[in-house]
């Protein structure tokens, strides 16, 4: 099943080039009261939703997936975690940019080869999240804004102290994810966590669709020029082991995002610019960069 | 006005010792549904609310505050962020200690003398916030965890840029936060990002009852001896500056936290201690510390 948030908030259910209007199905969500239960609720209910999206889904308005306003998939996720330099191409080339962030990168060179069982994973806001039609909006155009294209595993239940070899059986499924990032010196979860600085779509596409996430293809273009284009096999720490240490520490929520790492080629943007990115079974989707209004004064 | 989250998800209204149960008030509330928009809705909502807890007001049941459960007042924040090294003699006194995290104080020793302004804030998981019945569960107990007693901003309305003259009209209003930490290698929005690792309390206390924020009394003791004691005057970088700086980059939504920083005297704890936590003109909670049941294998 693959599902998107479309023209506002619309749920469609997308089936090759076509977005289907499910929007019908979200009925079938429980009623949301205070306080609030953490993670997505879209995600958290998504055997039941399964259900209604098939029964919605017979005669059902369709329309070309490039014809509608593609929103992130994702609307209030707990956690957006992320981890740093997880492809071991992505560390070796990319560090010779004295522009790019020195402080993983410089580690990793001497001698931390798995930076994420290291470090651990950073946190960006959830209010950095949007889809591909909200595109990325600069922050501040004096300083670099990197783009960085990720396998983003999107959490399906609750838990804590996951084991590597259970990890799997608690991913709902996938999404392709831009962890936007400004370079410079202040703390990561500060500066990757700008408004519309985590693209996320076109589409949520569940775990059974994928029949193995470490062998996809992410690719991604600016300009029409392809900057980045890695297997997600290249990963330094795979999903089961990002999965594992996460939950080492903090209890994962249905809804919350892990953005796996980005592979070699990064680099700068700037408004007017035109980012496509892709992956195998997901899907593609084009990001306008702009410059954020409160930089036009 | 003085709310607070009580025995499962009553809502209380807190005068002196004394929590009136106003959980009708809760009907006022807008219905929730998907996407649900970022932030506490009873943050969003506090005009309405406030009405209607007068009205409930009238009649309602009485216990004693010391008598109840008394859990986090704000249960969804999207974002909960946290000033690094904002006390001077914090960063003056408690470096002197090797096993407090090095990174931030030592270059505030080498000449950084404003460091949220050049480091921006950290982010932590809204995963780890709970109030103080909940109480903190040890992580990783062969590690470092220390308190930090924090004022606690609670943001009350949407803003992006919000000049340092207009940030304190942003503010809801206060609680009580600590913000507990491992200390170690690990990103800081990994460490201190364990679930129980930012305990809210005792209530949230409107910002109209806070005649001055920046002439509040806070004190922490652990296990009766107290070690940490200041007034909120002490902050490096102000309120209304920690609320323009975390605007340049991000969008602030309502019942978004803000942890000023913590002044001197920080220390660990273990299983068996008890926190507890004072400010004046918000109150005071005691805080169990116990051990992670992912720990005791």
């Amino acid at each position: 099943m693959k599902l998107c948030r479309f023209n506002g908030d619309r749920l469609g259910c997308v089936e090759n080039d076509t977005v289907y209007d499910v929007t019908a199905a979200l009925n079938a969500l429980p009623a949301l009261r205070w306080p609030a239960i953490l993670g997505d609720p879209l995600i958290r209910h998504l055997d039941i939703l399964r259900e209604a999206v098939g029964v919605a889904r017979r005669g059902a308005n369709a329309q070309k997936l490039d014809e509608v306003r593609v929103h992130s998939p994702l609307t209030n996720p707990s956690k957006v975690m992320a981890a740093p330099a997880n492809y071991r191409l992505h560390v070796e080339q990319d560090t010779k940019d004295a522009g790019v962030d020195a402080g993983v990168h410089r580690m990793a060179l001497e001698g931390v080869d798995r930076p994420a069982e290291y470090y651990g994973l950073f946190l960006k806001a959830a209010s950095s999240v949007v889809g591909p039609t909200e595109g990325v909006q600069i922050i501040l155009p004096d300083r670099r804004t990197d783009y960085e294209v990720e396998l983003a595993v999107v959490i399906g239940k609750p838990g804590h102290s996951i084991q590597r070899e259970h990890a799997l059986s608690h991913v709902a499924g996938y999404c392709i994810g831009l962890d936007m990032t400004v370079r410079g010196k202040e703390d990561r979860s500060f500066r990757k966590s700008p408004d519309s600085y985590t693209v996320l779509g076109p589409a949520f596409v569940s775990a059974d669709e994928i029949a193995d996430p470490h062998a996809l293809t992410l690719s991604l273009w600016v300009n029409g020029e392809r900057r980045q284009h890695s297997s997600t096999g290249a990963m330094t720490l795979d999903i089961p082991e990002l999965i594992a240490i996460a939950s080492t520490m903090y209890t994962l929520q249905p809804g919350d995002v892990i953005l796996t790492g980005t592979p070699e080629g990064v680099g700068a943007v700037a408004p007017g610019d035109e980012i496509r990115a892709a992956c195998s079974g997901i899907g593609e989707m084009s990001v306008r960069v702009t410059q954020h209004p409160s930089s036009l004064t």
